[in-house]
C-alpha cells in the first residue's frame, strides 16, 4: 500500500467518480473566462454516495460550511461544486442563497434532486459572492466532467497556495482493489481547527454511515487539525469524503480487519495532504514536526503542541536556525498544561538542546540540524505517557510579505 | 496633572528615592566592566516603602519572579536589584539560591536585613546565571546610588528595546505636591498576561497595603495586561510599585477622594510605559489602538482585542495597510465571544471599513488612514453595551528579523 503524491492524471482516477475545473471569472487575473486561472471545481459521483464530513470551529461560519453541515447529516450525496476567490462569509441570508444557488446550477444541469450536491468556497471573506459568474460557468463544468478531471478541480480550489495537492493509496480490501484519493488546497490562515483549507476525498470502498463518518474523524483528528501555519482558524474550513462503492467490495463494517485497512488509507491520504499544506505553509522555509511525549493526558500533550507550534517567537527561532529552547519553555508554561520545567528534555533531529529545562550547550550542533528543510522536534514533558504528533512551519520574511500584500 | 515622558533626569526624581545602573558584563559586548552596556539595576528607598506587585500567569515562572511573590507579600520593601542578560528561568535550586544572592548582596552592602530586597531578571531563558558577576557588580552599583539615577536604571534593564521608557506624574494629594515615577523595559514577548516586560514604578505618596495592591492592580489591567507585541507571554513579568510616603501627606485611604486621585497619576504612568514598549514593539511600524464596543461582557471586549490583537494575519494587514476586515472577523469568530458577523461594524481612524461583516468598499479611504503611525480601529460587536480598548503593533520584516537572529 505505498503512498504517494499522484504523479500525473491517472493515478488519481477512482472508478465511479469524475471531476473538471474551469475559469468563471472569480479570480481577478485580466483574461475573459473560458481562459483566465481555474477557480470553479466539481466533483461527481456516478451514483449515490456515502458522504461524511468535518468542518471549522470557528462561530463566524461560511455560508457554503452551514449549507453542508445541514446536508451531509443525510450521509448520501453526489458531490460538491467549489468556488476559489471568495469565501461567501459575513453576506448573510443573501450568502445562504448564493450557495444554494451554486448547488442547484449542478443539481438542475445533471438532472439530480435538490439537495444532492454540497459546496464549498475559499478565498476572500467579507465581499459579496459573484453568484452570476458561478452560474455562468455551470454549464461548463459540467460538460468538462472526466474521469481524469481531479487535477484540474486540484487546480482550481488553489488560492495561495504554490503547488496543487493531491494523494492516492490503493489497497485491497475483501478481495477488491480499492481507491482512495484525495486533493487539498491552503497555505495560510491555517490552525487547527482547522485551517483556510478544503480537502475532497473519493473512495470506491463500499462503506456507510456512521462508520465512514468516524473514520474521517479519527484520519482528520491526526492529519488536518494537528497542523499549523499560523495562528488563525478560517471560517471555510471542510474535509468530505464521498464512498461510492464502486469497487464492487463488500460493506465495510466498523471494527473489522476490512475497517482497519480502510482507515490506515484513508489516514495515510489524510495525512499527505495535511503535510503537503504545511510544506506549501505561505513563506515556509522549513517543514518542522513537533512530537510531544511524555504527557499527563492526550489532551495536554496536544496544547503543547500547539502552542509551540503558533508561537510567533519559536517560529522565528526556526526560521534564523536559532536553538533557543527558552522561548519553547516559555510557550509550555503558558499552554495551560501540567509541566514543570525542570523535568521537560528538547531534541532537534536527536540532537539533545535542553535537558530539565537547561540549555545543554551543543547551540552549534543543533543550529546546524536546523538548518535542514525538515527539523524534527521532540520534547519530552517527563510527566506521563501521552504523545502527540503535529506540524508547523517556520515564520519568515515571505510570510509578512504574501499576507501584507494579499489583496492590495 | 500633565503626563509626559521624562525630558532628563530631573523630571524622574521622586523624593526618598536613589537607583543606579551599571555594567557588569552579562550583556556580551567584548568590553570589560565596568565598562559596556548597562546590564544592573539598583532602586533604593531611603526608608521602608509600601510595596505591591503583579506578576506573570505563564505556570514557568522566574526565581525572581518566585522570590518577589514570596517577599512582597509583607507589604513593605526597601528595593529592588535588577539585572537583564539572563532570565534566571529553568535554573531550578540553583536560579533560586542565585536570586537570594542578587538580593543579599545589596542586603548586605546596605546593612539591610535579608528580605527587604526584591530580584528581577531579563533576558535568555535557560542558561544558568552568572552570579559571581552579578556580585562582582554590586558594590559599585550601592556605590552609584543617586537621586538622579533612574535613568541609567531604565537603560540597564532593557534586552531588545530600542529606547528607554519613563513616565512620570506629578499632583497635588491632601495638600502635598506628590509623584509617581517610573521606568520599564519590554519590546517583545510580550502578551498578556504579560508580557516579557518589567516595571518599576515608584511614589512618595503616604499609601500602604491593601490600598496600594489595588490600585496597582486596577492600573497594571487597563495598561500592561491590555497590550500585545506577539503572542507570547514571558516568564519573567514583573511590576512592583514602592511607595515610601516622603511626600508627607496624610496616609490615602481606598475609597476616597485622595485614593482616586493617586489611582489617576498611578494609571497614566502605567498606561504612558505600557504604550511605550507597544511602540518600540519588535519592528513594529504601526501603533494600533483597538476599541471593542458592544460586547456582551467586558470579559468578552477583553477577548476580543486580545485575539484580534494576536492575530499574525491582521498584524501583516496591518503592515500592508490592507483594509481587510474578513480577517478580524474570522479573529472575532474564534475568540470564543458572543457575537454574529452581520451585527459587526468595523472602522479605521474613523473611515468604515465593515458594515454589518460586510465590506463597504472604501478600501482607498481606509488603506490611507492605515498608511499613518496611529491607527484606532473600532470594533462594535452590535450585542452589548461592555467596551474594553488594547494596543498592539504590526508585523513586519523587521519583527522576523529581531527574533530569527536574537542569539546567533
Amino acid at each position: 500500500m505505498p503512498i504517494k503524491t499522484a504523479k500525473n492524471r491517472h493515478h488519481l482516477m477512482v472508478p465511479g467518480f469524475r471531476a473538471a475545473g474551469v475559469a468563471c471569472g472569480l479570480k481577478k487575473t485580466g483574461v475573459e473566462p473560458p481562459q483566465g486561472a481555474l477557480d470553479l471545481a466539481l466533483i461527481i459521483s456516478d451514483t449515490k454516495a456515502a458522504v461524511a464530513g468535518v468542518f471549522t470551529k470557528n462561530k463566524v461560519k461560511a455560508a457554503p460550511v452551514l449549507l453542508d453541515i445541514k446536508r451531509v447529516k443525510k450521509g448520501v450525496s453526489r458531490g460538491v461544486i467549489v468556488n476559489s476567490g471568495n469565501a461567501n462569509v459575513s453576506a448573510g441570508r443573501a450568502g445562504f442563497l448564493s450557495a444554494l444557488r451554486m448547488a442547484s446550477a449542478i443539481e438542475k444541469g445533471l438532472g439530480l434532486k435538490s439537495g444532492e450536491i454540497l459546496v464549498a468556497s475559499t478565498g476572500v471573506i467579507g465581499v459579496m459572492p459573484a453568484i452570476e459568474k458561478i452560474e455562468a460557468g455551470a454549464p461548463g463544468l459540467i460538460r468538462g466532467l472526466s474521469s481524469l478531471g481531479l487535477t484540474d478541480a486540484a487546480r482550481a480550489i488553489m488560492t495561495t497556495d504554490a503547488f496543487q495537492k493531491t494523494a492516492t493509496a490503493r489497497g485491497r480490501i475483501g478481495g477488491k482493489i480499492v481507491t482512495v484519493a484525495g486533493i487539498a488546497k491552503g497555505a495560510g490562515m491555517i490552525c487547527p481547527d482547522m485551517a483556510t483549507m478544503l480537502s475532497f476525498i473519493m473512495t470506491d470502498a463500499n462503506i456507510k454511515h456512521p462508520a465512514l463518518r468516524k473514520a474521517l474523524k479519527e484520519a482528520v483528528d491526526k492529519s488536518f487539525n494537528s497542523i499549523a501555519v499560523d495562528n488563525d482558524t478560517s471560517t471555510n474550513d471542510t474535509v468530505l469524503i464521498f464512498a461510492n462503492g464502486a469497487a464492487k467490495g463488500r460493506e465495510i463494517k466498523s471494527g473489522t480487519a476490512d475497517y482497519k485497512v480502510f482507515c490506515k488509507m484513508l489516514s495515510e491520504v489524510a495525512l499527505k495532504l495535511a503535510h503537503l499544506i504545511v510544506k506549501d505553509g505561505e513563506g515556509a522555509t522549513r517543514f518542522i514536526e513537533i512530537d510531544i511525549k511524555g504527557a499527563a493526558t492526550i489532551s495536554d500533550a496536544k496544547k503543547a503542541a500547539k502552542t509551540i507550534a503558533t508561537s510567533m517567537l519559536v517560529k522565528t527561532a526556526f526560521f534564523g536556525a536559532d536553538p533557543n529552547c527558552g522561548r519553547i519553555i516559555a510557550a509550555l508554561g503558558r499552554a495551560g498544561i501540567r509541566m514543570k520545567e525542570d523535568r521537560v528534555d528538547i531534541t532537534f533531529n536527536g540532537v539533545p538542546v535542553a535537558r530539565r529545562g537547561l540549555d545543554t550547550g551543543k547551540e552549534k550542533e543543533a543550529a546546524k540540524v536546523m538548518k535542514e528543510k525538515e527539523v524534527n522536534m521532540t520534547v519530552n514533558l517527563g510527566i506521563g505517557k501521552a504523545a502527540w504528533r503535529f506540524w508547523t512551519t517556520d515564520l519568515t520574511y515571505e510570510y509578512v510579505k504574501i499576507n501584507s500584500a494579499y489583496r492590495t
